[in-house]
Formats: C-alpha cells, structure tokens, sequence
C-alpha cells in the first residue's frame, strides 16, 4: 500500500530501551539505495551511544557503497539511530548535502533526516543556525532547532512541555509540502508523517523476521533479552512477515527507549 | 629529539591545494594506536571535502581498530584532514570525548583536536556553544567558538583579521595548559604548537617517503600531479627521509591548500 510511488528517499530509525545493532534491518534499507530502490544520491546513518554520537555519510549510491557494506558487518550497539537513502530532489548531490545533518543544543547532539520537499522554506528567517549545504532539508532543520533554541534557551525539566513545542512547529514546517521526518536529541526519537512512515516495535516473546528486499531472516530470540524493547521507524515496511503499523497523515510521535512515549494526530 | 614523553595524544593535520588522500601518513599515525604507541583510548578522524565534512570516530584502540583498518584501505580525496588518537588525562573514554570535536558556525563546520591539558578552562564562561562530553579539550574549542562568534556575528572578508583574533584567543587558552591544538572552518587549517608539532610540505619535484612507524614506503611522484602542493602536520614527523620542520613552543600558523599563509611565534 506504501509502493505508490518509491521514487523518494528513504528513512529508517530506531529507539532502543538497551544498546541494540541494526545491522538486520540496516542491510535491508541498503538494498534499496540503486539495487531494490531507485535511490541512488547517498546515503548516511547516525548512531547514539549514550550522549555520544557518531555518523557515516557517503555521498555515492548507498548499495555500491563501501561504507556501507563495512557497516553491515560492523555491529554498533547504540539507543538511537536515524538513516537516510537520499533520492535528490532539491540541492545537488555531494557530501554536505547528505543526511543526516546534526547540530548542538543544550550540549545535545540533535540528528535529522527528511524525505521530502518544502516550499518556500529559504525566505524564513535563521538566528542560532545555518545551513553548510543548499538542501531544504538542511535549512528546515536549523529553522526548527532555532525555534526550539529561543523558546528554550536553557533544556526543560519537562519533556512533554519540549515535545508539545516541537510539535507545532513541525506542523508549521508541513504546511510548506512534504515533510516525513526522523529526529533525535540524543534522548528521544521524533518522527512526523506526511505521507509515508510505518513502526513496528519488538519485544518479548521475540520471533523470526523476514527481509522484503533481501532473502535475509533473522530469530530475534536468538539475538534479544527478554526486557529488550525496540522500535523501528522506516518510510515503507522492512519485514514481510511482522505486523507494521502505517502512520496517519499528519501523524507526530516521539519514541523513548523503545517506547511510544508521545503520539498527536493532526488536531485539524 | 621529539621522543622524550610519548604518552600524549596523536594529532596529524593536512591541507592540500587538490583533494587528496592521506591513507599513507593516517597509516603511520594508526600503528601508535596501541600498537608502536601507547594511545589506545580512542581516536578519530574528519574530512573535508570542499564545504562537506564526514568524520570516523571510534572510542576503542586505534591498532586493533576496524574502523581503522577500513579507512587506511579506503581512499578519500579530502582538501583537509584532522586526526586525533587519544591517551586520556582528563575526561573518560567514551564516543562523547573522542576528538575531533565539530560545530557550525557561519554554515561553516569547523572541527578541532587537542593534545594537552589546561588548568581550569571549566570556570570560562560559555554563551553558544555547549560540550557534549566532559573533556577540557571540547571544553576549549566551544570557549573558542563562543569568542569568535561574539567577534564575527557574520563572516568577515578579511581572513588575516580573522586569524589575528582566533591567534589572540589560542594564546589566551595556552596559558592554561599544554595546548597542541589543529582546527578547521573548511577553509584552512589553524595549528598552534605548546610542544610539540611538526609539519611538511610535498610539492613537486616529489620524491620516495619511508614511515617511521611501519615498514612502508611511497614514491609521491607516482601518485601526485605537478601542480599539488599538500602539507602534513602532525605531532612527531612520521618518515625518517624527509624534512620536518619542527614548531616552535607558542608557534600559531594558519596553512590553506596547502600553503604557509600565516605564522606568528609567541611574542611573549
């Protein structure tokens, strides 16, 4: 139901209760970067280990990449992860123009990854941040993590109160096209839906899953402990044989340790 | 006559007037990893290519280092480099404290690296920039953004001013401690030497280069063009063949492409 049109990037993340490798559903993703997928304008990934962060972008086809066959054989345990297959629409390919694009608040590392196009964006007025490259993309995160940034200038000892703000101006940002996001501020992981995400959380008792887009499977039983909880967000569903639940338009989640912590639907 | 106290970090720099690889100096470097040295808490590495910047970093032993081992058999055509293999003094292993450090300024992505210590660098007050980890070095090139932005709301058009002022503010920082530092805005690579740093220019006519730290040789006339100028800059000179120039103590000096474009002794 999600294979009306493929021809847009890709997005997958995930939020762990426990360092966990995403290696599984990672190999799947890649599949689609210029071999299952048409998308073939680089590809990143950014991986949280605590407050730590790290990331690997390449600006060429994610399933020629190097980077991204060491990384499908590199197990990097980690609470959150966000990655982007780039089919570009706007900003021309090269290396600063690759998702994920991360900046610093509050002594956060906050990520971002973005499928999709936004109007008018580049009139709007920037304080804190500015993009390095040309993409909407880039200059729709800055935009938002200014807003966040003067409405707390200091962080908040009330996450809710952040992600009710966040909320809003993510709504103000679709209204301007297409705007399914991932983010992360190191803590939790937002998403927002315009058009196309699904989720799919697993936990205990953990069974076998099937990749779509490779003959891969995995026994999660084998490779979990019973108190693991973890979700995973992509823009079309990984797996052929676990239940995915497909975002609603408009749909904006935050997910924190695995854990559904925050879902609005668009209130209009 | 570097050798007397090798339990510091390792940095290793290079600007080049074309994009170039560093495999050959970054395999050196990688072998004092834990393996010819004692730097196993950790290390990293961020390329520059053009406004793009993508960095590896990997919070275990260099030598035994996938990441590692990956890198040196990968070619990246990089205008600058920045390498850092850490032996912690100040702040625990982690990915958060694991050099270089990044952060935009200006739609610029300047990143830093620092071998040393300073004495009481935390009691500096901070306005825009906040660590992520809990080093002094993150510490002190968040202090040092801070001051440059206080300075440079916008970009100046006058680079020297530029390097005049980021000179003023290292030398403040210096005073603190031991402060061997490499950092960059994408645009040159600034190098300010407490007590140790050397650096190289190869220009052609390009001759043979053995490393010090591996059985390794390269004959650069095979692999350059006529017209490269690339200048490596690292804590102890890393062949035994070529002429090093080893910096002097409160030595500051700026290169872009490859050249010399700045160099102040400590007027002190």
């Amino acid at each position: 139901m999600l294979e009306e049109n493929p021809n847009v990037c890709e997005l997958l993340g995930m939020s762990a209760s426990v360092p966990t490798d995403i290696c599984f559903s990672f190999a799947g993703l890649m599949r689609r970067g210029g071999d299952t997928g048409p998308h073939s304008d680089g590809w990143g990934i950014a991986f949280y280990e605590g407050k730590g962060y790290r990331a690997f972008h390449d600006p060429g086809a994610s399933a020629d990449s190097e980077i991204a066959r060491f990384i499908q054989g590199y197990s990097i345990k980690s609470d959150s992860v966000i990655c982007h297959i780039r089919k570009a629409n706007r900003g021309r390919v090269c290396l600063e123009n690759t998702h994920p694009f991360s900046r610093e608040l509050w002594g956060q590392t906050w990520s971002f990854a973005h499928n999709g196009q936004l109007r008018g964006i580049k009139q709007w007025p920037l304080q804190y941040y500015f993009p390095v490259g040309s993409s909407d993309s880039e200059y729709a995160f800055c935009w938002l993590l200014d807003q966040i940034r003067r409405e707390f200038p200091t962080p908040t000892r009330n996450p809710k109160r952040l992600w009710s703000f966040v909320e809003t101006r993510v709504r103000e940002l679709a209204k301007l096209g297409v705007f399914n996001i991932l983010m992360s501020d190191s803590r939790v992981l937002y998403s927002h839906c315009s058009n196309r995400l699904a989720w799919l959380t697993r936990r205990a008792p953990f069974g076998n899953a099937q990749l779509l887009d490779a003959d891969v499977a995995v026994d999660f039983a084998q490779e979990t402990n019973p108190d693991d909880v973890v979700t995973v967000i992509a823009t079309r569903p990984l797996t052929s044989n676990e239940q995915w639940h497909a975002m609603k338009k408009g749909q904006f989640a935050v997910f924190e340790k695995g854990l559904l912590a925050y879902d609005k639907l668009n209130p209009t």
